[in-house]
């Protein structure tokens, strides 16, 4: 869409009609909530046509303009596509409500009886690059969780969005709630993104997904709480009493199953005690999947020159591959182990590999990422596996939520104080 | 001080070195932190003189730039005011541990057991403007919760904030801690703030005290988040069945109380139901307690001419007041008097007062500002008065932490995950 001359005053209207639709989410009962999230599923797939037909206009303008084909791919719909976003919306019909509940209350000495009782955080920004599924997947989570959002996709989506967003809000309506509720920002310059980010009247929480151009470019700003992570550098450290029979299909897991996303391992810290028979056993086995490994000079003399086996230079370390591609790095003991994963680490996850209790709790004390594992996949880093029941981001940031977010992480507490007359003294 | 050439990098040196010495104040025990709080609530009062004299420095400079009585009381220090400062620091050490608990933890169905443990923040910058006694009281909730600090100060008590500074590093040096997880600015421009704000990598926290220009050029400049809040328009909503001896007591104690504080009463809201007669007793005890009430018509027609009653603007809905001064609306309903609370409320603190279990109930849940009470004075909005123990701040922001700040919201939760070998299918 165009922008007209006002693009200041257009956005702030559709913020302001989102923040007036909210009172009205965070009020419905559950049973609404989740009518809502029905509906929006029963007719993503009754439009299915509609939606389809948009996401063609995106792919023809964009495959004009030049896109590559692993972009393509990202902004491409099918039935199957679709129908996963549906079953999306439906799976967050059967999770637990996440409001309402009160999480402690207790009695002062003067008989006031103060208490947290959840309640959602408001309005919600989502600003999000080619996968036009983030549209109905982060509105489900808001509504499910009774906040109105404010959805700003790339330029290359905007007909898919719309008509992903026209879905929504036809499910909202469906029950008898305010669309607005689930809003859409139709203007394809970042000055939009830019404008959006200043209206911290209406906009309680910015969570940008996408790449780090796009995360810098929103913190530098946004004047209301930011959510993200730039990006994930997962460590794993073999302590040198780790079983080779588990360290071989963790490391192989952490590093194979899926290497283009931020939970894969990118450096493997291996304690000089450890045996170096072994070693070469997992550098064996990660050479014959494919994987490179980018060895320091203690590690290159154990493993020898072998085409998939290159000496590490100073930027490999706190890299983040995205492919298959591996750190080796020997270090002295576990505190060398903790001491570069301090200075190369994201926050985002670590695992030590052991047998030993004490070097397990010690692990978990002095590691700081927002997921540390002891003998475990770093894959296991997301909110589904760990048991959230849904993930609406990951956050590197200590603030409100650390690690993968839920729809817990989507709420907040306002204290609730029950009185009969008192007075401060 | 004379700000260096080279400020950024001085600024970034303060910052890296609060960072460096923010992992072993992490890992100190219970005992050690309690230990440093001790040790500084000794020093202070040993090093009476020497932190007396450096604020006698301050307030001379400060006396010959022409500062106000009333700012030069709050800059000032005396006997009593470090008493009080050692004694917070003292009262510090009985709270319980806020880190090291499992808030929760599960299994999941492939035997991994999830939990989330209590970590502190990292390293927290507190900026401030006169009260020199900030120093101290911050830098005790900071290092009980094992977060670094990095304070910053107003210009005009940089002597007394480096005295008690020092005071405080000594203390840890005491207990074998790095004295930099107090660390100090001591750049009076405010080109040092900016520069502190852009150090997201040092940094995991800003706190603002302080006027609102202070707090608006924090928000606008930080990459890291900030919690803050601007002001305090707290509500009193009269609901019709409210009982005239509650409601007399509960408004003169949250208007008279302590008028310049936050959490102080500035509007009253009366439902058009409760009886004129009450109305009027109300207006009575304000009036003898020598408020001037801003008065809507129809109020006025109830109040008649009184010289502490004046026809109230429209910006008198909404204002701070902070002084003997009281916003009166009459309002058709409850409904009314919420949609007041969210037109013109700043998330603060609102209260209704009344004997209907429904009303109650519904005033609980509809509105959304950050403390919600039933028949209580809005005074007791605080840390110490809900029972968190002590306070670092209010924050009206929803997001990690919403009203009254306590050691606990110094503190996040990382994920820590216990695995025998598991890989992700």
């Amino acid at each position: 869409m165009q922008s007209p001359d006002n693009l200041f005053e257009c956005v702030r209207a559709i913020a302001l009609a989102a923040k007036a639709a909210a009172p009205g989410l965070a009020g419905a009962d559950l049973g609404t909530r989740n009518g809502a999230l029905l509906a929006a599923a029963d007719f993503l797939l009754r439009d299915l046509d509609k939606v389809l037909a948009a996401n063609g206009e995106d792919l023809a303008q964009a495959r004009s303009a030049g896109m590559s084909e692993a972009m393509l791919d990202r902004l491409r719909l099918d039935a199957p596509r679709v129908e996963g976003m549906a079953a999306a919306l439906r799976s967050l019909v059967g999770l637990p409500d996440p409001l309402g509940g009160v999480d402690e209350m207790w009695t002062r000495p003067n008989q006031l009886r103060v208490g947290r009782r959840r309640i959602p955080l408001g309005v919600i920004g989502i600003i999000y690059e080619a996968r036009p599924n983030v549209s109905s997947d982060a509105a489900g989570l808001c509504i499910k969780s009774g906040n109105a959002v404010i959805l700003k996709g790339g330029r290359e989506a905007l007909q898919s969005n719309r008509a992903i967003v026209a879905v929504m809000q036809e499910g909202l309506r469906h029950v008898g709630l305010d669309p607005a509720a689930v809003s859409y920002v139709p203007y394809v310059e970042r000055e939009a993104v830019a404008h959006l980010l200043t209206l911290e009247e209406a906009i309680d929480l910015v969570i940008p997904r996408g790449g780090e151009g796009l995360i810098r470019f929103v913190t530098e700003h946004a004047t209301m709480p930011v959510i993200k992570h730039y990006k994930g550098v997962c460590h794993i450290y073999v302590h040198e009493t780790a079983e080779v029979g588990m360290v071989t299909p963790i490391v192989l897991n952490a590093k194979v199953q899926r290497p283009s996303v931020c939970n894969a391992v990118e450096t493997l810290l291996v304690d000089a005690r450890w045996p170096v028979a072994h070693l070469r056993a997992v550098a064996e086995a990660l050479w014959n999947a494919g994987v490179t490994l980018h060895v320091c000079a203690e590690s290159h003399v154990v493993l020898g020159d072998h085409a998939q086996c290159v000496l590490a230079t100073d930027e490999d370390w706190g890299r983040e591959y995205l492919s298959l591609d591996l750190a080796v790095r020997i270090v002295r003991d576990q505190e060398a182990a903790v001491a570069h994963i301090r200075r190369y680490g994201s926050l985002h996850t670590e695992a030590i590999l052991t047998s030993s209790y004490a070097a397990a709790e010690r692990f978990l004390a002095e590691v700081d990422s927002s997921t540390v594992m002891v003998n475990a996949s770093t894959r296991f880093a997301d909110g589904g596996e760990l048991g959230l029941g849904a993930e609406i981001g990951i956050s590197t940031t200590k603030l409100h939520a650390f690690g993968p977010m839920g729809l817990r992480e989507l709420t907040t507490t306002k204290f609730v104080v029950y009185g009969q007359g008192q007075v401060r003294v």
